[in-house]
């Protein structure tokens, strides 16, 4: 069961060597950087040690079982490492290596089916080749020198690619989510995307599953993996090739058939899997996810500073399939006396008082009235980072009114995502992340643009009408 | 002609008071911040000076002429101050007030009726109400805490929305755009985006014409000044209210008829005007017209590191109505002898050779192939900042390998654009403004994702092809 490969208790990394030119280096480094919970070996030519650990020669000549095994050798020498594995009982072997059956050259897929060969005697499972192979942090195994510490969370990711792991790995880290488990598989050889989903849909220690996916070897398999996933939590894949230039671009990455968009639109329709179109809208869905509880329904109750702003507020949701409604007169009624006529819109979307001047308890009764709406499902609210920074007085008004919403997060049951507009000079991003910080700690998630959110928030209710449909 | 309004030789704010938190104070700071070229004058109740600027209180005090009024008193106060003016002899003024038509009620609506009745007889001319009126850096003429200097370029702005025209600015100084000459009008009661539009087209010191429209008066007149202007330089127009809850929006903003989507589209079609979805996809598209020649075709050449992101790269630019071709067999050639076999792709996109290792030298062969390839019309670069940034070494082969394109873009006809992919950590995202800034010295525009850069190059395009078949 793929739980065991998860979580070896040894690793070896061959090819392993003090020369940070090597990827053998960083493979191993990894480990050493976030203290794997067991025994790792480096093995190279020449025995020498690495970081500090013995070196090894040959993976035979390691004096304790290796449950583990990464390789970062030249794709000739790859099929003796694998002998080697049998002979030693290891359980896994990602093969880093790249220069097989996804160069399309004869001799590169002979490589590949001789070394599927000799594992599957073996009886030794293969994650790759051209691959990044496994992170799962809570026990310090990591092949990507991204993560700081063992912190974990509750998102898995499984990937054909090793470089759109590490960006997500890295976007999602500033972006506040934290991860399960990651795993980059490359030419699925042996261990292929329905194995990971399989695995993740059971993993108790992820709660979402994304996935970056350029093609499916055997289709049945994945469509029923899949659906059996989404049954269970929310995945949310990104499918790499649906152009026909897309296509020949993962053709040339990892060897596989893309499959027609026509084919995956009618797979995410089937199965409840949700798509997104980047790896940005990726972590935008997984925090809503996160973040926001089931929307009781489209309508959005909207409340920001700017006339403009909220213009695109309104045009972003309605684009989005989000339905911007009109207050009830009640909530009309209290937010006219609460608002100055001059300036502000007491209509969905609502342009707030909150100007120049500080006015954070009309800031907090507006949001009463608007999230206390009979009409609305949900609120979006959107600030404006620039427009309080000049002075410490702006400063802590910024965050008077984070604190606002949070409270108000936290005292209603109806979800809220925030959007923080920032020009994204050095200042105003600084001050994004710290607020962005405030707000996840406060149970609200936080988007770069109205766009974004509208976009999120409108896929976290499909997935609820889907599951609404099919139990 | 409106020339006059933009150049005045002397300014007076009434309002303007020492007292920062009133609008007043911050109009008349724009002005002594970026040292406007003329004199200026505080006028408020109690005759104060304002930051070492004698004070009066009344215009008619003022012992000189005045070219320019800005006004920041409450509305019921406007029409008095209106008459002041014309009995000055100012030429315009401008009116940041709000609580006019704009609040759709009677009195508003008839209080604006009353200024503009003062106005037309005394021969002022009006900007606004209801917005943040105009900037001129290069004479210092500025009502936006935005700009740290009269340091100027070619982007003129026009907008109904005052939050929109400061966001526009912040995020555009941060992306390298400089500006000719910004204007916020609001409910357009007297000066409305045709005569802004006119006079930017005919203005020399813009170059492109940027704006952001929720409705317009006198669609005839609006529809021959967007003509008109689009032969002459590249107008690129965000219209906001474009769904049925964004008109609505519209109308609590700016009290204007929104206008059907379907017009609009008719509108863009007709007159070779470019479409922009948001703020930043309109700073997207002007960086392409400032930094990029015209490309005799669709035909895109991708050089970019990482499988993955090569995958997205011709994904986004076949959705974005780009072609990425196959090279020909003298440039797949060429990229073999240099490409290692495994981990790369030769075709187009190329995953270039250049990974952990430093490969300058094989990374402008590769580019040198691609950009003479008679098959490609545009280059397209992305690198991913967070891949080389963790030692000293990575950190000075990122900037070697913008200076390998910095040097192609210099020696070659084709246009060049450069994707700098950022996780937006703090460390990142500094490094990518410190390379956004030597690739735009270097004239090469900088985007921060594919879609970005497809969506940018794919409307540059199409304004070409439009010219192309009206010329």
């Amino acid at each position: 069961m793929l739980d065991e490969i998860f979580n070896p208790k040894s690793i070896a990394v061959v090819g392993a060597s003090p020369d940070p030119n090597k990827a053998g280096y960083h493979f191993f480094r990894g480990l050493v950087n976030l203290k794997f919970d067991g025994d790792i070996y480096p093995i190279n030519l020449d025995g020498k040690d690495v970081l500090g650990f013995k070196g090894y020669r040959n993976l035979r000549d390691v004096p304790a079982p290796i449950d583990y095994v990464a390789v970062a050798v030249p794709a000739t020498e790859v099929p003796k490492i694998i002998e080697d594995c049998v002979a030693k009982g290891v359980r896994v072997v990602h093969i880093f290596t790249s220069g097989f059956s996804e160069t399309g050259r004869a001799d590169g897929k002979k490589l590949e089916a001789q070394i599927i060969e000799i594992a599957r005697k073996g009886n030794v499972r293969i994650i790759g080749p051209n691959c990044m192979g496994i992170y799962h942090g809570k026990i310090g195994l990591s092949n990507f020198g991204v993560f700081p510490s063992k912190e974990s969370g509750p998102v898995g990711f499984i990937s054909q690619s090793g470089g759109n792991t590490g960006d997500f790995a890295r976007m999602g880290l500033v972006r506040g989510l934290r991860f399960s488990k990651l795993v980059s598989y490359g030419n699925a050889s042996d261990l292929d995307s329905p194995d990971f989903m399989e695995y993740f849909a059971w993993d108790p220690e992820t709660k979402i599953i994304c996935a970056y996916i350029e093609g499916v070897k055997d289709g049945r398999r994945f469509v029923k993996a899949l659906k059996e996933a989404a049954m269970t939590k929310p995945v949310i894949i990104l499918k790499g090739g649906l152009t026909e230039a897309g296509t020949r671009a993962v053709s040339s990455h990892t060897g596989v058939l893309a499959g027609s968009d026509a084919i995956w639109q009618a797979l995410f329709h089937q199965t409840g899997a949700i798509q997104a179109k980047s790896l940005n809208e990726m972590i935008d869905i997984a925090l809503a996810f996160l973040y926001m509880t089931r929307p009781k329904g489209r309508r959005a109750g909207i409340v920001g500073i700017g006339g403009g702003a909220s213009v695109a507020a309104a045009d972003s949701c309605e684009k989005a399939g989000l339905i911007v409604p009109n207050f009830t007169e009640d909530t009309m009624a209290g937010l006219e006396k609460i608002t100055p006529v001059a300036g502000t819109s007491i209509k969905n979307p609502v342009d707030s008082p909150v100007g120049r001047r500080v006015a954070v308890p009309e800031y907090e009764k507006t949001l009463r009235l608007v999230t206390s709406d009979s009409q609305i499902d949900f609120l979006i609210a959107h600030l404006a980072i620039d427009w309080r920074i000049n002075t410490p007085e702006d400063r802590k008004n910024l965050g008077d009114l984070t604190d606002v919403l949070i409270r108000i997060r936290k005292s209603i049951e109806k979800p809220v995502a925030v959007v923080l507009r920032s020009s994204q000079s050095l200042q105003s991003w600084q001050v994004f992340l710290e607020e962005q910080k405030r707000c996840l700690e406060g149970g609200i998630p936080v988007y770069l643009t109205l766009e974004d959110a509208a976009a999120a928030v409108s896929k976290l209710i499909l997935y609820h009408e889907f599951r609404g449909k099919v139990t």
